[in-house]
C-alpha cells in the first residue's frame, strides 16, 4: 500500500481550510561562499512572524541531490509519488490550456523552430514569433489530417503549441523529436515498446506534413515535438483526500499540473494581486487553495538575484497577510525546488517549508530561511509528506488502527 | 526502480573531482557519562573550518540503530544498497588481493586455526600465525584437487587466506563453518537451497582434505571458511555515475569492495602520507578519489580513546590542507561508521558527515563534531544519500522531469 493509500484510507470530511502559498523556485544559495540566500536577504516581516507562530522544516521535492521539474516537483507537492507518476510534458500543456484530453488521447508539446536548406535547427524556438502568429500557422496545420484519428492543434503562448492526436489503440512510449541543440535535424519519433508503433507512425506522418506546409515560412518553417504522452488518470485530489481543490496559477504548465490531479483551474490573471482577487471571490466554495506565484523561479532562472529577493519580499507584504486576514486552518508556504540565482536553474537544493495551523507545534524558528529552516522542528523531509501535514493540520484524518 | 538506478539516469558528464575522504570508524561516543567523544575531544581546526564553510549532517550506514560491517557500510557510501546487496566477505577480500575473480567463481575467507585431539577449536586465528608461515602452509594446500574445478588458496595477511573454486554450477548460499566460539568443532558447509548442494559438497570435501594434510602442524592444524560467495557483478561506479574511480586504501578488504564496484585501486603505502603522494601523483586521472584511513578505526576497536583523538588531529594537519590545495569540486570527510573507543567495536551510532563545494549552502555548524553535525542542515540521512549530493554538488547530474 502505498503511503498516499494510507492517508486516503484515513481521511474524514470537515469544512477546514488549506492553502498551499507556492512561491516558485524559493529556495536559493549565497552568491558567494560565507554569503546569504535571495530568502536570506529578504526582508519578509509577514512569512518570519509565521514561522515563529508556526513549524519549519526542509523538503526534498523528489530525492537527496535530485533537481527536480516543474512536473514531478508538483505532483510530490500534491502527494503523488513523482517517481512512479512520470507524465509527459504535453499531457501538462494540454491540460493547462484547457484541452478536453481524452484518456485515449495522446498529448505533444510543440515548439515552432527554424531550420536550413538542409534541415537542421538553426532556432529551436523560431525566433520566439508571438502567439498570434503562431494561431495562424496553427490554423494551416489544422488542415492536416491523419488516417483513423482526429488531429487537434492549440496555440498555448508565442512559439509553443499542443498536439493531440484522438482514436483507438494509441499509447506510449515515445521518443521526443527535439534534439536539444542547434545544428542538428530534428528526429524521428521511436516507438519505445511494440504497442507504440502506431502512434509513432502516426506522429511521424503528421511531422511530415507540417514540414511541407510550412517549408516556405521561415522563420517558423518546421515544428518539433516534446513530452508526447497519455493523461495516467491519477486518482483525483477528491477520491484521495476528500477535497475540493482550486489552482490559483498563471502559467499552463502549473494549471495543467493542477488539472491532472483533479483541480478546479480558476481563471485569473497575470499578477499576484490578480491571483489574491481570484483566492477572495472562491473563499467560500472549495477546501484547499493551490496559490502559485511563477516570478521568484523567472528571477532565479535569470541569475537575478536582487529581483528574486523583491518578488519574495513583494508577496510577503501583498499576499500573507491578506491570505491570513481569510482565516485558512492551515496554511503552508513553501516553494516546489530551489532556483538559486547562482546556479541560473532549478538545483537539487531542499526547499523551506513554513506550516501554520491552530495545532502545530513550535519550534525556535523565527525567521523563514533556509538556514532557519534547517533546524525547524519538522526537519528534512520529502515533500510527498506535505500534503498528509496538511490534512492533520487540518484535522482532516482519522486514527490508523484502533 | 531503485534510488541508483534514478541518479543513473540523471548523469551528465564533466570533468569536476569529487574527493571522499573516509576516516575509518570515525564517529564515537563519550567514555563517561557527560563526557566528549574522540571527535569533540580532537583539535580539529581544519576540518572545522571546512565545517563552517560547508555544510553538515549525520548519516547511517545501514539504519538507525544497525551496526554495520565494513562491507555493507562502504557498499551504501558508493551508493549501492547494502541491504539488496549483501556479499559474502570471501568476494571482498579476494578483490581485495587482486585476485582476479571470474563470475563463475565462488570465493571464502579462510582462517588458519587451532584444534584439539577431539577437533574442537581451541584458538580461531592459530596463535596468530605470520603471513611468511601461512605461505608455507598454502603451498601444501595447494596440492588438494578436487573433482570438476579449478582450486586457488591464496595467502591474505598473517593466518588469513582466501579459498576460490572455479568451475561450472557453482553456487551459493552457503553456511559458514567457523562456530565463532572456542570448544566447538569446525560446522559443515551446508547448502541452503539445493543450487548450492554441489559448491557444499566441494567445500566439504577441501576442507576434508585440507584436514589431513594439516593434521601434524599444529597450531594451523586446521582451517574453517566464512563468507562463501560469489561476485554479484555490481554495476560500476562508472557506469552507474559516469566516475573514473581510484581507490586509495591499504588493506584488502576496503581495496576489495573498491574494485568490486569497478574503481581503480591505486597502489600505495602504510601510511597516510603515502597515501597523501598517491592522491597526488594520479590527480589528473581520475574523477572521483576514495581516500582510506584505517587506524581511527582500529584504535577504537582497541579502546584507545587518546590513540583515536590523536589520528583524527593527525588526519586533519596532515591531510586536509594539501587535499584542499588540489582544488577538489567536492571535498567530504566522513566515516563509514562510529567505533567508539567505549564500545572496542564498530556501533549503531549514525556518523559525522561534511561537504563542501562552491555549491552548498552553509549551516550553523562551526565545528566538525558529533553533537554539532546532529543540528547540520543536512540533517540525518541514509549513507546511500551521500553520491546524489556528492554528484549534485559536483553538478553531474541533470534535471528530473521536465
Amino acid at each position: 500500500m502505498s503511503d498516499q493509500e494510507i492517508i486516503s484510507q484515513l481521511v474524514i470530511p470537515n469544512t477546514s481550510k488549506i492553502v498551499l502559498l507556492l512561491l516558485d523556485g524559493l529556495g536559493g544559495a549565497p552568491m558567494h561562499p560565507g554569503g546569504q540566500t535571495e530568502l536570506e536577504v529578504a526582508r519578509t516581516p509577514n512569512m518570519d512572524a509565521l514561522a515563529a507562530e508556526g513549524i519549519c522544516g526542509l523538503h526534498d521535492p523528489i530525492g537527496p541531490g535530485i533537481t527536480p521539474g516543474s512536473g514531478p516537483s508538483h505532483l510530490a507537492l500534491f502527494g503523488y509519488d513523482p517517481v512512479s507518476h512520470q507524465i509527459g510534458r504535453g499531457v501538462l500543456e494540454a491540460l493547462g490550456i484547457g484541452f478536453d484530453l481524452q484518456p485515449q488521447d495522446m498529448a505533444a508539446r510543440g515548439n515552432f523552430c527554424t531550420v536550413d536548406d538542409n534541415g537542421l535547427i538553426t532556432d529551436r524556438r523560431a525566433g520566439r514569433i508571438s502567439t498570434e502568429k503562431s494561431i495562424e500557422l496553427i490554423k494551416l496545420l489544422r488542415t492536416i489530417s491523419l488516417p483513423g484519428v482526429e488531429v487537434f492543434v492549440e496555440p498555448v503562448k508565442d512559439y509553443r503549441l499542443v498536439l493531440v492526436l484522438r482514436g483507438e489503440a494509441l499509447s506510449g512510449p515515445l521518443t521526443e523529436t527535439d534534439p536539444q541543440k542547434l545544428g542538428a535535424a530534428p528526429l524521428p519519433v521511436k516507438a519505445l515498446s511494440p504497442e507504440a508503433e502506431r502512434a509513432a507512425a502516426l506522429f511521424n506522418q503528421w511531422i511530415g506534413k507540417a514540414r511541407d506546409i510550412l517549408a516556405n515560412l521561415h522563420p517558423a518553417n518546421m515544428v518539433t515535438l516534446r513530452g508526447l504522452d497519455k493523461n495516467p488518470g491519477l486518482p483525483s485530489m477528491d477520491r484521495v483526500y476528500g477535497l475540493r481543490g482550486a489552482a490559483i496559477a498563471g502559467y499552463p504548465m502549473y494549471r495543467g499540473v493542477s488539472r491532472l490531479v483533479g483541480m478546479e483551474v480558476l481563471p485569473t490573471g497575470d499578477t499576484i494581486q490578480e491571483e489574491l482577487d481570484t483566492l477572495k471571490a472562491h473563499w467560500a466554495d472549495y477546501d484547499f487553495f493551490f496559490f502559485h506565484v511563477k516570478k521568484t523561479d523567472s528571477a532565479g532562472e535569470d541569475g537575478n538575484f536582487d529581483q528574486k529577493v523583491a518578488l519574495v519580499e513583494e508577496a510577503d507584504r501583498l499576499l500573507v497577510p491578506p491570505i491570513r486576514e481569510l482565516g485558512p486552518d492551515v496554511l503552508i508556504i513553501t516553494g516546489d525546488h530551489s532556483t538559486p540565482a547562482l546556479l541560473r536553474a532549478h538545483s537539487w537544493h531542499p526547499v523551506p517549508f513554513l506550516l501554520y495551523s491552530r495545532y502545530c507545534r513550535h519550534d525556535d524558528v523565527q525567521q523563514f530561511s533556509e538556514r532557519a529552516c534547517a533546524s525547524g522542528a519538522l526537519g528534512r523531509f520529502p515533500a510527498t509528506d506535505i500534503m498528509p501535514l496538511a490534512m492533520a493540520n487540518a484535522l482532516r484524518l482519522t486514527k490508523f488502527g484502533a
